[in-house]
């Protein structure tokens, strides 16, 4: 069974175990403060080009998330995003449960626009009863997108500009980061997405860790107490130099931005086995998530050998599948499919 | 300057200020520990049919709606709803301070119905990711809704059988429910009302008193510990009795549906007068509320006179107006708008 | 059955009754925004002597704190007070719903001084954990206290230096406020008590009122989205012009302070008769609260025509009990108590 | 330097880094769906004795206590437990985060006992104004606990007992669970703790793992939706085999006990040098958390070749600190702090 089903399907870069194991007789300090975590908040703090920026990692992405919103947000305010969000639909209500609403805007795209926030913000504002309404304080957005787009330079820039026009703090889940800078419809790198956000996370779980984000407040300073509010969420992880390990590892020598790269490039290519066979996309995703439209006949039949997840079950009885591939994704995986694929012809 | 802005710009009933007075020299326990309350509870039990009926008094909508959603629901599940539906729009986010997500579905009817619902939760349940999402509770709707429309006997009928048959709670906010049930276009009765879902209010803030809900328990029994929750929700009264005589006035001798009666009398001629000077409706309400469509210059123009709330500002320009009738609104109220509409001509 | 069992066992002023009745015709909008209100408001700024503080009328006292408590606070910020507090004990959990830990410091005392919480601060700012605790960010003190205690001058000032000196908000509890400040032992008036603490709020449903609290902002600016955030708890009434046709009729003429002066005059009254029949007090309290231990059996004796409550069953079978006086009370019922405390003899 | 700082400060087992190095190729779903994490689950039933138990595996431990008190509880309901337990101060508020009081009861025993625990029940129901308390409903307890005793049978026995009367569920925090069980002082083993509570966690982060808490449902089934409140709370591991490699290698051929006994035996050989070298021990602790007393001047000189915590600074300038072993301890380290200690005479 080969599995295309998502991109926390498998281990972790071997170099990190490698990292592991030779750490693993060392005593440190515990909740983050060891050589480990401060050397990787260095090398992230390069990377994004902030020399100043404060970097946490935390363990999980829906923990990241709601840890990020409740501190970034005052009390009872709301956040906004697509109705595709993470944050709205597979978190459990994460958000939620810490007092906050998720308030979603914006129609069948992915991708939120700063023409449709400043829309919203006029309607909300000019609305006599809004003072009876939660307030929004921040607006959330993935890159690349729950649905694999990417947002591009100027999309980012105006969306930034929008949100401090109107005193919204902008977030942007990194989730799936690495695959989406190296998407060959990205124009903008690190430090560019670094200094149009007030705040953001960079994805380990699905670019090569076991387990861990990393936060970086790169367009403000994290407020205070959060620390503590890292606690309060479940999120901070005891033996902290796990995370810091990990994290070390992705970004010496530019392993993070590798790895993407070359599951950039197998998705890609997994792509091209679809269309070539005459299987219709149901996205043209530029990112490691790949969506197709098959029957129920063909899903059934490559089910017999591959992993793949439904995403979606359309009132025709057409299936929206979709096909992840990873940092540890192989050539000969993409090779077996695409012989499978012609067999089903 | 005559007053159509809402159903909650008077005082109260004078039949309240009498008993209030007369009443106001006894001592009585706190927290609805007296006479009245018990008194007021008796009446409610009867005029619902349900003598085991556990019902309680609070003060507010919001309030109310916070703490019976809270109550009726687990840990971190899910309240559904229309979008339009007050929970989701105008209670600045009391339902997700205590951890609960409001669920819109449905399109742009202020209804919700059963076949809606079940095409929803076919859709959750069949989803193969529905353990990370909000898990439904609770069907939340609104008698009369939002925009002044009611549910039909048959309706309300598939609707609960539909939540049961999901294991899901009917929670009915009655916030206008005496206007609703004294609509030409109700087909149902007070009994028929709390014999077709788990637990509703009967709203009094905007049916005669100064403030006060009634919470009925018709189709279930209280959760464990509910009038702890609901000093925990800081609903309730120190002065229980206040909200006590209250409901024993509207309770005694059919006052509160005689007043329900007379105010959709007015409402149905106040919607003839706007027909008869060819002032577009918005929505043919069958209820207290009635929305009409002015222009700009219209709405200036009876603006020096009346008071009324702008609803909706329309991308043409044009003004959707909320006219409002009550209790306390009278016959030349009605008379003197409709001479300004025949001088607007 | 005479009654000394709280404070809220009453009506309200007949002076409030009057008011009602006579606006009862009005129309004016809803939430707050009427003329009533607004001369509520400007009567509160003049009595406190602060022209330019925001004042804002809420319904209950539970609901008051957990809205000032959560306005106050950061996320997940804790607030401290003594064991005794009203908070901490009969609040039924509504400051930790909104995700906030209560505190306790202090020892059997009901007030809490500068030197105890200074000696806190001290212990956890030195405490190597305490980024893994709950930061503490404001203090709670209710005057008068829980036991019927009043703070000096000086204990005020002290703790108000103390507090801003660790960057701590002081908020204080006045339910029985008008009591506190007309109590013999207060050697300060309510402008002085206005100016030593960032807000606190004067009680009206012990003092006169059916319901009804104004908070004050007295040493900062009210927190951006107060206005809605009031709503979010469930404690914006809808026609709140009867919470401004209550604080108008208390605050015009100096009203609060006559009413509650008498109170106090009663409930030394109440304390003579106690001693002069040689029924030991558990307290010697100033205000309208008195603590007295009787035995069982006078305790069910007494109990045949006074209604007053238990506030602790001792180890030893004797019976601290609770003798309250208010505005309500009146000196032919202090006389019937001392008469019966003769029999007793 | 040598660390007795804590039982976190070290990498995992070399068995566990042999595992996920051995596992590391292998495509599996993700959140605990894969064969590592079933067989985990299989190994802890037997472990357990209890074969219909179901099993979660978690990340940390203060975010596995706030998962299952949330879980555990109704809405509002609060956790009792004494002064010192971990969610009471080290937590963050955590607890409160999702809502429910934290209600600590007892003096200054760690460990909490039925007579205790009955005494408050009585209290509370007695007090007529408990409707407006928290709602116990549910009793925390850690073994061992936070100063590193132990619970023996019989007081394990009485405590289940008087929860289940009084209607209470009880739960223990195992977060150095194995570190308890192998203790000469304790008098049960693993079978008996499962059949003696609700539920509980196996502490696996202090115990030879990077991460992960095994959380069991010994005396109840799971509450409905636990997986989407895991979910929710942030709790749930994407790459879910990463803690079900940990467990698996963990509870295959007893390491878990066989690791935790060989830190007893340490800890014992450690308590003892502090014995032989006139150290006054804080308390006579039989697990591998030891507390003594040192002078600031020894505490100075030690801090020089090795790290661990001080606890407490006495009013007399003495210092409580502590001296924690673990299944990573080695004799060798022992022996130096032996010498050390010598030295210091």
């Amino acid at each position: 069974m080969i599995s295309f089903e998502s991109d926390y399907n498998n281990g972790c870069l071997p170099e990190i175990l490698k990292n592991l194991l030779q750490s693993n007789d060392e005593r440190t300090s515990g909740y983050g403060s060891d050589c480990h975590t401060e050397a990787a908040k260095a090398l992230i703090r390069k990377a994004t080009g902030l020399p100043d920026a404060e970097v946490f990692l935390l363990v999980g992405g829906t923990q990241t998330n709601a840890t990020m919103i409740d501190a970034l947000l005052g009390s009872g305010e709301g956040v906004i995003c697509v109705p595709t969000a993470h944050i709205e639909v597979h978190e459990a209500g994460a958000v939620e449960a810490f007092g906050h609403k998720v308030i979603t805007i914006g129609g069948t795209s992915s991708k939120l626009d700063a023409g449709g926030l400043r829309s919203y913000m006029e309607s909300f504002l000019s609305d006599d009863s809004h003072s009876h309404m939660v307030q929004p304080g921040l607006v959330y957005i993935s890159m690349p997108t729950e649905l694999g787009d990417v947002y591009r330079r100027s999309e980012l820039e105006e969306l930034y500009d929008c949100c401090r026009g109107y005193g919204l703090k902008l977030y942007i889940d990194g989730a799936r980061l690495g695959y989406g800078l190296c998407s060959p419809e990205c124009d903008f790198d690190l430090p560019f997405l670094a200094s149009h956000c007030h705040a953001f996370y960079i994805g380990g779980t699905k670019v090569g860790a076991m387990m861990g984000e990393a936060v970086v407040f790169s367009g403000m300073k994290a407020p205070r107490g959060f620390f503590t509010n890292i606690k309060r969420h479940g999120a901070l992880l005891a033996k902290g130099r796990m995370l810091g390990i990990q994290f070390e590892t992705l970004f010496a020598d530019g392993l993070y931005l590798e790895i993407s790269s070359r599951a950039i490039r197998l998705a890609m290519k997994l792509k091209d086995c679809f269309r070539r066979r005459g299987i219709p996309l149901a996205t043209d995703s530029p990112t490691n998530q790949q969506f197709v439209i098959l029957s129920e006949a063909q899903q059934r039949c490559l089910s017999k050998d591959f992993a793949f997840e439904i995403w979606e079950k359309r009132p025709d009885g057409a299936l929206m599948c979709r096909f992840v591939t990873s940092w540890a994704t192989s050539e000969s995986e993409i090779d077996a499919l695409d012989a499978a694929l012609e067999r089903l012809g």
